[in-house]
């Protein structure tokens, strides 16, 4: 019947929650309230179609809406019981935004409309109360003059400040009717010098410049912000609510509150919320007076004041929210968040939204509400949102705690963890072996800094991204780690940390949040993560949902350990080079790189080989019975080898050769653009016996496991070629892997089975991958180098320049962190079509650091691939991820 | 009526030149001289066909051949009037391969067959010469032996050694018949001491292992070698000609020559080679004696030893000769290569091939040919391979010079050029400021050597490939360089060079082969260009078919002439980076980069606009009427920046800025791998006032050359963004222009009529490129950072390993010199399709080195692309395969 809006209230509604887009959130809900009976102040929603139409048509309102509203203005007066205008019994309304995605404090909102000079004389006779009146009206000028008229807040809060000076009193509570009064008139002075016209008695004046600011609201810089970061589309528009003003000021039979239908932090199923006994509800979150706890006993009544619990207060209030709540939560089968107003002893519900919680709180909703018969399983599934998970595995900060942030920088590891800075990684280590808590501070990391890292607490790097050396090992170890700190000078030579105006030398204290990304001063307590028995219930309803298989990149046996306690289901990538940085490795690696011939390789590489073969033997040994994909050496060889003068010097007398010739040979090796150098499966071609090496140890590792465990060896021994272009070099290499095999096979009289693939991790590669698979067994997407050649981005300088980047609306995220569909993805679909064309059973797998991103799983699922893997402590999140994106598919 | 076989001589033949798929270039060639009536020795060829019906049945041939070569044998023995194995009147054979592309050498060749003990006595009666039987036999035996019965060769010659020895000889020519009649009987008893079974007597067994041998030698390791590397099919196979022997040493009255039917060097129309009278065929080439001219004038006659020309000694042959060589130009329309053998009076033609030349002469016989009325001028086209212009246009070095080779490396910019060493580009400068010729030898150049290799003669450094900074800046200066001789170590600091176990230091002369990429010692005589009228005439036909036009890259007024007068047709990159390196700019480029704020950068950039706004002044004028590119800002700043502390300190002073303020910044502005790190577009969003500056100083300078010329400013002024990865960051930028426009326009009531464009130089930018379109009014494409990208290799970085990629067949060619098609060009083909399909009037160049290459250039013709843009010494090249394309096309 109505065009542009909908009414509720009085036991009744046009609308429903289905009318999200219609109504907007508050709308919708308000509707959904009305019609279930629940005690709702009467009122109307103009739809979220009449924004479209007033900005359409150059901010003019459509001829047909002065008569809807005209009828909804009755509807109201009807439900309420009052006139608009009427100063006998005058209607008060609200009209606030409401918009489809919430938008948190953006738009604009007026109260208590409807009161001019009449009808406030008219309130207060009417409700005997004439501080409560005139402070009403005093409040409605000042609103309705800053957001409809444009005269400044700060211009009304002066005038008020004068006054309180002049009288001598501090609170507003000490203001008298007659002050206020008086005050009124000062304001409409003001109003008057500032426009030129009086402040508007009409109510129905009122009532439209009010709706033409909320909907102008819609555009102001803080909303187009607000929605470009949240990617809201402009089209959407915002609805505006009207709807009759309760007061919970009026007395002492009054009260205003929010609530939790469960504990937002616990999950407990217990109502949970606070209230203020006549107050108005800015007063509850303005902390000016504490607010007091809803139930007598339970958390909020630990923190209390001694005031009484609305349990006690108001039983019969209590006694009906509580069978509110119940209502509204199996209506709507979630938690929710609910403002209430207790006027003059009635209860009135002012809004009902799914409530915030925290993850330990969601899983245990989630669990409860499946027993409780609320859910199902899928939709539990659906309603955590995976990055969330992150809070369970990982240390956080004490939220109380004071924070002196020193500097932010990127969240590259979640986690918190406190110690005294040092910057070397061999200081880290012997701190560290002597039993203490340290913080490694570095310009950036390289494989030469593994040990240190893994010594350290946490670890703080001025340069690199989300994805730079120091970030990836970080997450993969667990550790707390902030990248890419620009504004903090890291002076290793020095011995110093400078930001913000302090410095800090080794040895002082300092705390890392990994999760927010900020350094603080001193140390801060920390929360050590607990994992309930609704986490593994949870996880265990997405493995059944799942298609998708979890595997963790690890190559250490305690990565690999905690990989397996995560649920990781095999290795996707184990990275050989790192097994080379330990200390007793390196300087025989480094003979072999700096060896003249391959003679000379060959004799330092026969020494790394049992260190090798006993590295896979542990591995395999952990992931019994699972796949494990074992990439070949990647860096170029100049990562292994000394920088420094004094290193050099090390080295040379190691090896026995001049500290020139190791000098000219560093020189040699160096590269102006590593990550496009000499490395890879090049090393491979080059080099061979390399790999014949680490192919010999990996078949003997297997058979080893084999015969003393009297099992067969890995189910899937999976040997990746890193880096290659094209089919031409795969060639070569499947060569070299199958030659060895046959060694193996004559040496030992058996050879474990085995699949050959590759890394497709240059656009070429994925480009050539149907030539590629018709050798490869498998692909893995090396997301992290693709995404950094088809981009030209090196993730480890893409600090400066990332930032402005996601600021300018370039890239919606850092694209090393979820991946670009658009570019990298177009590479990688155009990869899995073309490989399984050749292929039809090639099996498809992610291992960049992608692979633990939710957005980035539901594109994997959506390409068609068997499996993802990533860090070990994102293996909870992929699995979830990986449920949900199977239950969107379906 | 046969299968298998073509017979040809006697005035006919059943083939043609049009069979050369069937009968392989020898064959095909003999019988179209067959069919001319040119006196060509009788014989067949088994087609190429029996090569592959006999690998495909397990090298066994089939039974219909038996009948057909003897009858085969039968027309030989008709035409030849002599008998195979007829001991009266023997009839003799060669036996050998022709394939349907040249494979010199690579296959074997049986000649004199038909030899045995009766046969050759035969010979011996019927010739009255019987030391030339018997050393006809004992070569037979020899050649077979080794060829067909794989008794090694150097078992015959240590035989014919010791038997020298015990007489007391040096020479073959010393040995007497009864000499050879003995050796014959050792070889014989050698052949069966070995094989266990006698030399063949009967001529049908030696036909037939002969021609078996021939098929064979079609898979050896040398064939399949060469022809990998020459892309040549294996299916094609080789045909077999069979054909009697004519002996051009059987006394006075024979001869035996090669001739050019044109001068190969020159060009000039006059018959040109050496002959020697009673000799063989390998006697020519061997060099054992000095073959005498054919005419008696001329070059070949002035080098002469005295011995009398052809043309003196043997008038009629002479003449006849030249009857034969206008009949064969004519008939083939091309200058021939052509072999004959005068034998007692008589002129017999053994092969004839379209003749090498030099590209001089190359040009002058086209041009002359056209004139002629033999060919026309798209005929004329196709002859000439453009690669050989740069013979033209670069000095040479003598070839008949000694050469002694200290390095060798990659020929990156072709010429040669010698003088004195030099190691620093600063002392390049300086010594040629005082006139004299340095080369200058760097580990790797930067664009702070831009002034050095100016001055220098020439370019060596032991890093970097094709398209290394060094590389392009010297080819785009046409200064001979090398880049990646990684066997050369230069010592900066200590002022050597050293390879091959010399050390040579400063002032020391060496002399640089760019062409053949080889560092010599001493000075070596070069011999400068000279562009003769035939060149312009010839580049005019091409100019008049080509399609794609042809741009040059250049940035200086001196580049920019070059360019124009090679016949460029505009600018089509301009890369206004190099415009900062001069050194009265860069302490004010540095000032700006060293700047705190934008109010800092701004102050700087202010001192460079005047400059830069000159330096485009002189262009635009240079380039008058022809379209300019101009690429803003491109490279990271730090490129900028000094390095060395002594630099730094001199920084610090001019700047005002601490020693230590500097340095931290060098030390923030350092990335790890800079080719993926922030540069290009990304610098004009982190930092507009950059671009802002360029922008005004190129509106400015266009305005400024069209007020003084008092005509219009440039046709087309093409503003071009680099390293976009999509249309954000493009509408950016594009706004940016605008915006500068629009305030020229307000300053100066004018601006010039400019287009925005972009490097389509990223593999996600070329899948972008139809967003991108929708913004850009064109597209370069940056084919060097394109295939950086697309297949992860720093061209900086490559020469370590892509000698053994290309050496391993991963790559046919270095992709930095000729586009990867498979790769990199399918990223090319979409961004001209995506890009098309949004702004089908989109302008396409291409502006990395690839535009010079002449595959590359019909790759780009068949993308659709407008133009190409290359180093201006290229121009050339670019514009003859650019008009090749188009004729392909067609």
């Amino acid at each position: 019947m109505t065009e542009w809006l909908k009414t509720f209230g009085g036991g009744a509604a046009e609308g429903s929650a289905s009318m999200l887009d219609l109504l907007g959130g508050k709308g919708a809900n308000l509707a959904e309230m009305a019609n279930l009976g629940l005690p709702v102040p009467p009122g109307f929603t103009v739809t979220t179609e009449l924004c479209a139409a007033y900005y359409d048509d150059d901010k003019r309102f459509p001829d047909s809406l002065g008569g809807e509203i005209e009828a909804g203005m009755q509807h109201i007066e009807a439900a309420a019981g009052a006139g608009f205008g009427d100063a006998a019994n005058p209607l008060l309304v609200s009209v606030r935004s409401g918009s489809r995605a919430s938008m948190p404090g953006m738009m604009d909102t007026v109260l208590n409309l409807g009161l001019n000079d009449e009808t406030a004389a008219g309130l207060a006779a009417g409700t005997g109360d004439a501080r409560f009146a005139y402070d009403s009206y005093r409040r409605f000028i000042q609103m309705y003059g800053d957001i409809v008229l444009g005269v400044g807040y700060h211009e009304f809060e002066d005038l008020l400040e004068r006054a309180k000076q002049e009288l001598g009193v501090q609170l507003d509570t000490d203001m008298s009717a007659d002050d206020w009064l008086s005050l009124i008139e000062q304001y409409k002075a003001m109003v008057v010098a500032r426009l030129d016209a009086p402040f508007p008695q009409d109510v129905g004046e009122q009532l439209w410049g009010a709706m033409r600011a909320v909907f102008d609201s819609w555009m102001n810089r803080r909303a187009v912000t607000y929605r470009r970061l949240y990617d809201i589309p402009e089209s959407w528009g915002t609805a505006v609510n009207i709807q009759a003003m309760v007061f919970g000021n009026m007395g002492d039979d009054c009260a205003t509150g929010v609530a939790f239908t469960r504990n937002p932090a616990s999950g407990d199923k217990r109502i949970y919320g606070e209230y203020l006994i006549n107050a108005q509800g800015e007063d509850v979150v303005a902390g000016i007076r504490t607010p007091q706890p809803l139930t007598a006993d339970g958390d909020a009544a630990a923190e209390g004041t001694g005031a009484p619990a609305l349990e006690q207060a108001m039983p019969e209030i209590y006694a009906e929210l509580g069978r509110v709540s119940s209502r509204l939560e199996s209506h709507y089968r979630d938690m929710q968040d609910i403002e209430f107003t207790v006027q003059k002893g009635k209860l009135w519900m002012l809004q009902t939204r799914a409530g915030k919680r925290t993850a330990a709180a969601a899983l245990k909703i989630a669990v409860d509400m499946v027993a409780e018969g609320v859910l199902d399983e899928e939709t539990a599934i659906g309603r955590i949102e995976p990055e969330t998970l992150e809070q369970l595995l990982h240390p956080r900060l004490d939220p109380d705690a004071p924070r002196n942030v020193i500097a932010r920088g990127l969240p590259a590891s979640p986690g918190a963890a406190a110690g005294k800075l040092v910057f070397s990684s061999e200081r880290a280590a012997d701190l560290a072996a002597r039993g203490e808590a340290v913080i490694l501070a570095r310009p950036e990391t390289s494989p030469e800094d593994i040990h240190g890292m893994h010594a350290a607490r946490a670890i703080v790097t001025s340069r690199g991204g989300m994805t730079s050396h120091a970030a990836v090992v970080a997450r993969g170890m667990g550790r707390p780690c902030i990248t890419g700190a620009t504004e903090l000078r890291i002076d290793p030579a020095g011995g110093t940390i400078s930001a913000a105006g302090v410095t800090l030398g080794e040895g002082e204290l300092v705390t890392v949040d990994g999760t927010r990304g900020e350094l603080l001063a001193g140390e801060i307590a920390t929360i050590e993560p607990v994992m309930s028995g609704a986490f593994a219930t949870f996880m265990g309803w997405a493995d059944g949902i799942r298609g998708l298989a979890v595997r963790a990149n690890a190559e250490t046996p305690a990565d690999a350990a905690t990989a397996r306690k995560f649920g990781a289901e095999g290795i996707g990538l184990c990275r050989t080079e790192h097994m080379f940085f330990d200390s007793t490795r390196i300087v025989t690696m480094r003979e072999m790189i700096l060896a003249r011939d391959s003679d000379g390789r060959r004799a330092a590489l026969a020494k790394l080989l049992p260190m090798q073969r006993q590295d896979f033997v542990e591995l395999f040994r952990i992931m019994a019975g699972l796949p494990v994909t074992i990439r070949l050496l990647d860096p170029p060889l100049h990562e292994f080898l000394p920088h420094g003068e004094a290193e050099m010097r090390e080295v040379a007398e190691a090896t026995g050769l001049g500290v020139e010739e190791v000098g000219a040979r560093v020189a040699q090796l160096h590269e102006n653009n590593p990550m496009l150098g000499h490395r890879g499966c090049r090393l491979g071609i080059s080099y061979p016996e390399i790999y014949e090496m680490q192919l010999s140890a990996i078949f003997e590792a297997a058979i080893d496991v084999g015969e003393s465990d009297g099992s067969a060896a890995n189910a899937a021994l999976e040997i990746m070629i890193p880096l290659v272009m094209g089919a031409p070099e795969l060639r070569i290499l499947k060569d070299l892997v199958d030659g060895v095999a046959a060694d193996i096979n004559r040496a030992r009289g058996a050879v474990p089975a085995y699949m050959v693939g590759t890394m497709i991790e240059l656009p070429r590669a994925a480009l050539r991958a149907g030539d590629i698979a018709e050798l490869a067994e498998f692909f893995s997407f090396g997301t992290n180098d693709l995404t950094q050649t088809a981009l030209g981005i090196s993730r480890d300088d893409s600090a400066s320049f990332m930032d402005s980047y996601v600021r300018h609306g370039v890239f919606a995220q850092d694209p090393f962190a979820s991946l670009d569909r658009e570019g990298v993805g177009e590479l990688i679909e155009t990869a899995c079509r073309r490989g399984r064309a050749a292929r039809p059973a090639l099996k498809l797998g992610i291992c960049g650091e992608h692979g633990g991103d939710p957005a980035s799983i539901h594109f994997f699922q959506r390409c068609g691939l068997d499996y993802v893997s990533c860090s070990p402590y994102r293996v909870p999140i992929a699995r979830l991820a990986a449920a949900q994106a199977e239950l969107k598919r379906r």
